[in-house]
């Protein structure tokens, strides 16, 4: 009998469930401030549809229905909500703003941070192409690091544009993988090997080379234009600047840098992209973008940005630094015989909002201290022979 | 392509997803009262694991990972619990309270009401086996249905032990499958035919006709003691009585009824069971009893009760009875170019717990006041020319 639990998957106790709900309120207050709107997909859909989004589809935990159809668990909230948004809302005003507060599941390496089912908290901004778009899920994801206290977090944000244009020219496909690939693992050493025995043209050379260098406050774009010439590039930084400025109006680029050398493994992205940060953590918290090609209709065009968070991760570097919450506890137990006025105390005390457990085990005073203690109750109720008692476990009488 | 989602399951839109909260918040906060503690569990386990709990093994979603295991998602949340207690919480003292609010899976025919994904609000209460734990639940399933506005409902409460004293004597295994499935379907025709050509003595005849006649208020289990005579059905009829009691104790017994030709679906049913109805609906809005033999481990033995409500069930009830709440709506969309000035007013009106839009289109105020008539958004704020002004989409100056 396997009495544990699938590699990759666990149980939430009270500790951590609690933890978690807090969270989830706290993120949820905010989205909501801004004027996003929550929706809930099915944790399973067809494969077909869920593979547009392009996640590895070796992670995606596949499986055939009874009636023989291939379907498979979300990896991602982005796919399908731009499915629904295609089927329910084509014929709505934009902008639309959705928020969601859903669990993933990708077959990857188990690691610490890295689950195979986890939970996500993340936004779509639908409808928009400009700046002021990509400025509004910038700025609320720092929101919510703000909002749940994660210390010294930092936000990058980049352009896939950028990088596309630099590589325009190139017809190796090896190459391009190859140097997208050192990019994404941020093996700078890699990185140069790649150009270096690649057969680019010197000047992409050299500004492949510079990239790893540009990452840092407005001044890098400046340096970046300098060293490019075509369109594609050139517009990617206009973007980004404009973007930037837009965050200092929100009164946050303090916490957001430009990383020019940031791609992403997921196709789907188009312009700005983002990821989120915190010290000593080997991960991303956050990460999303620019999606303005994930068609999943050919009849209809989104452009959207949006982010998606990682309640894990959060609750973990939260945790390291000392954000832990106390699970709330039950303030009053209450035994005795007399249950008949027990119940109308118990039911007065839950109706003010105070936790209260009603003994099911016949406790003696005894036993009912050695469980509150365990428990971290406080106080007990006595109702018997007629006469109500209210027992500190501290010792003496107190107030319930 | 499909942009469609399988039969079965569904997006919740942002008034089904808001009201889906709104219900949730309500649960959470009358379980927690009852010190009942949440908790989560994998949405995918051992099929091994799951199948423990014998929901029919044919409705659960099974797959294969990447590793070649056989996976399936939880059909129900009991038996997740059950070995979670097993191996998490076997040393901790009893009893335990846990509840969960969690989706389950299971291939089942679709209608109103049966979806294959679903939502369950639960608890399970574990380590006591007397009256007052399984009071304690019914009791805590009404606080539920008043909780959420449910009119006219009703719990109805059974003993699976007096069906089964009755049935004691009977060897023929059919028989009894086939007495057993007319009362789950509630078929009293069919119950009488197979009654009539079996081959039960005629004592137990008369007791099984008389069945679909037990079901009342408390008057009914001295009709039913005058009828048995076996002891696994007398003490039946003593515990049913004694949570009746109890009922009454909580205030709630105007809600109750006494079933004692219920029957389960659920094999792992041994003591009370519950099911909550409301009129006109042609399923139960909750279900639940006592399962002491759900043992994941043979090492380890539960006793435990509880129930689950199925929230999706509780939202259709609910919307016929004239209960589904609006939308929370933005309350003020901000435009106009001077996005400085308009940057600070947003965010002191959101920190407010304001719902504020900001515009990502550069909207025009005619557009803007389109969009929000659209939306149900009252009031725009315009910044423009170093003034600003708060206009109502019904005309004239607001306040904003």
């Amino acid at each position: 009998m396997k009495l544990y639990t699938p590699r990759g998957v666990k149980d939430f106790l009270p500790e951590d469930a609690y933890w978690k709900y807090l969270l989830e309120q706290r993120i949820r207050k905010a989205f909501v401030r801004w004027g996003y709107q929550e929706v809930i997909t099915p944790t399973f859909e067809f494969f077909e549809t869920l593979n547009i989004g392009s996640t590895s589809s070796e992670q995606t935990y596949k499986f055939l229905d009874q009636e023989g159809q291939l379907l498979a668990l979300r990896p991602d909230i982005t796919t399908p909500i731009a499915r629904m948004v295609t089927t329910r809302f084509i014929n709505e005003l934009k902008p639309l703003r959705f928020f969601y507060l859903l669990n993933v599941f990708r077959h990857d390496d188990v690691q610490v941070g890295r689950q195979r089912e986890f939970y996500q908290a993340g936004v779509e901004l639908i409808g928009s192409d400009s700046a002021y778009a990509d400025a509004e899920v910038v700025a609320l994801a720092i929101e919510l690091f703000k909002t749940v206290g994660v210390l010294d977090f930092q936000l990058d944000i980049g352009q896939v544009d950028f990088f596309n244009g630099i590589m325009n020219g190139c017809v190796n496909s090896k190459t391009k993988a190859d140097i997208r690939n050192a990019l994404l693992r941020k093996d700078f050493v890699g990185l140069r090997n790649v150009i270096n025995q690649s057969d680019l043209k010197p000047g992409t050379k050299k500004v492949l080379m510079e990239l790893p260098r540009l990452r840092g406050r407005s001044e890098i774009l400046d340096v970046a234009a300098s060293l490019v010439e075509n369109d594609v590039s050139l517009a990617a930084l206009e973007n980004i600047k404009a973007i930037y400025e837009l965050l200092e109006s929100y009164n946050v680029s303090e916490y957001v840098y430009i990383d020019l050398s940031m791609v992403k493994s997921l196709d789907y992205y188009t312009g700005m992209v983002l990821e989120g940060y915190a010290p000593n953590l080997g991960f991303t918290l956050c990460t999303g973008g620019r999606y303005d090609n994930l068609n999943v209709s050919s009849e209809y065009k989104n452009f959207a940005t949006g982010f998606a968070m990682g309640l894990e991760r959060l609750m973990l570097v939260l945790e390291r630094q000392g954000h832990k919450p106390e699970l709330i506890k039950t303030e009053i137990l209450v035994i005795g015989p007399d249950r008949l006025r027990a119940a109308q105390y118990v039911a007065e005390q839950r109706n003010k909002g105070v936790i209260v457990e009603w003994d099911v085990l016949n406790f003696s005073l005894e036993q009912a201290t050695e469980y509150a203690k365990a428990k971290g109750i406080k106080k007990i109720m006595v109702f018997a022979n007629g006469a109500e008692q209210c027992i500190s476990i501290e010792g003496g009488e107190a107030q319930c």
